[in-house]
């Protein structure tokens, strides 16, 4: 069974998971298990590391249009080097002061391969879920999608050796993986949106995943998909868009709403808000510049 | 640097960690990890490690004195078997009903050793923390010691060999590690404890946290140790005492309040409430029948 067989699977059984973040009364809670060898390529800090798994955690408790309230995190490792353990916490601690979270400890574990476990809690009584999404309804990204592939890239250029002239490649890819959990966009979204998840499986499967909740399809239109300049400047320009649709963990919120809210939505969103196509019914399907798109993307090891 | 240095490393960068669980407002968040190699034994079940990872978050909930509000937990595995990861997501569940708590996903993550992350959440507005403690207060814990050292023994006589005699010790085993988070009992405590924390490093280490945090000794007697009929009836009988104390993972409470509350803190505490002995100053040291009781336990892997 892979995992998103497993998913479905537990779906099925646990009624509230399913979402980006399960809700309880009026807190949303949300876990994530991250490792090296999917996860954290050769170059990346700790202080990356920290920050990107405590992000992703916090991402989840943007899409459901919540404040985020705390995170916590278990570090496992082969041996705990106080250097990297600070490191990894500042990390964890910095993305959560960027979302006016706190973070709040968690737990060490003695483990062969570098993991993380995190968890994020938040609150709201103004929820979003993933159904919703209605046929005219406007869908919309913020910011850009592609900094978790150009990272990738440059993380591959770099290799694992510590050669001098690699150094520039590492800290940029560093700085592309700590992205910015859309906390403050999530809530001020929640006002309009009829239906948001966060993009970190690729935008093609958010899509698939949101047209599942909401019963719905989407024409997408491939000019209108904001990409970061990084991908363009490091990718092949014939696998920019391919890279930008499906390779995900870019944690940005895919969003629809009414075509009447946009401008308004625009207004009082922190960050770019990009119209990328809209929503239509079922049986028009998912479609980038008319040709089906595919449900691709990255599973999360 | 060993687990215990890197924890108090990180007592001191995050304010708020430190005790067994932190506090955000009216919430407390804990997280553990577990794995395979020094967790579960060779014959646990993934119904027993679900219902164990999860019951051991739900222990640090209630050893803050809190009502226990929702669980998630991330299960990793090199594999995804439909019938292992709905027994443990059933074991999971079953000990959050257990103590009126919810149960509500997680994440799923390919890694090479079987390993779980979970997080619980609580709520109180009536926190015990781990300092409080005052020379003169009883000392007492909750059920009984010993479980997990006898079912490890368990574990170990049946080996990992699907011999049909060692059924039984297998089946006695798992329910020994299927143990009763005292969420209940921790919640009626609140109303009388002058500190609190929960064994889940055993007896003789707990004192020693308590005592640190408290800035306090204590006195205990030996014959008073409450001790687990499963644990005698394994162990050799000069090994039980030490056992006992040291082994941990027993997941009870251990509670200092003052002597007049005793007899109150009985009657409405729904488990037995033992009392071992008593706090002293700091300088007095901490004892078990006169002699220095080290700070030994099972640090967790």
């Amino acid at each position: 069974m892979d995992e998103r067989a497993a998913l479905a699977l537990l779906s099925a059984e646990l009624e509230d998971a399913g979402d980006d973040a399960a809700v309880v009364d009026d807190l949303v809670i949300t876990t994530d298990m991250l490792h090296e060898r999917t996860d954290f390529p050769p170059g990346t800090t700790r202080y990356t590391a920290g920050w990107r798994a405590v992000g992703a955690s916090l991402s989840d408790v943007a899409a459901m249009g919540a404040e985020a309230t705390a995170a916590v995190a278990a570090y496992a490792a082969p041996a705990f080097d106080d250097g990297e353990l600070l490191a990894f916490v500042r990390g964890a601690r910095d993305v959560c002061e960027r979302v006016g979270a706190s973070y709040v400890g968690g737990d060490l574990d003695e483990h062969q391969e570098f993991t993380v476990a995190s968890t994020a809690i938040g609150r709201t009584d103004d929820l979003v879920f993933r159904s919703g999404a209605r046929p005219g309804d406007a869908v919309c990204v913020t910011g850009t999608l592609g900094r978790s592939a150009a990272a990738l890239e440059l993380f591959n250029r770099a290799g694992d050796g510590p050669a001098r002239d690699d150094e520039d490649d590492l800290e940029r890819a560093n700085a592309l993986f700590q992205f910015e959990p859309r906390v403050a966009a999530g809530r001020t979204l929640a006002g309009y949106a009829t239906a948001m998840m966060d993009s970190s499986d690729g935008l093609a499967r958010s899509l698939h995943q949101l047209a599942e909740a909401s019963d719905c399809g989407f024409t997408i239109d491939a000019d209108r998909v904001p990409i970061t300049d990084a991908l363009t400047d490091v990718a092949d320009d014939d696998a920019v868009l391919d890279l930008a649709t499906t390779f995900g963990e870019d944690f940005e919120l895919v969003v629809t709403l009414s075509e009447s809210d946009l401008e308004a939505a625009r207004s009082v969103t922190d960050v770019r808000l990009s119209r990328i196509g809209s929503v239509v019914t079922r049986e028009d399907g998912i479609t980038l510049d008319g040709e089906p798109l595919a449900d691709r993307g990255y599973t999360h090891g």
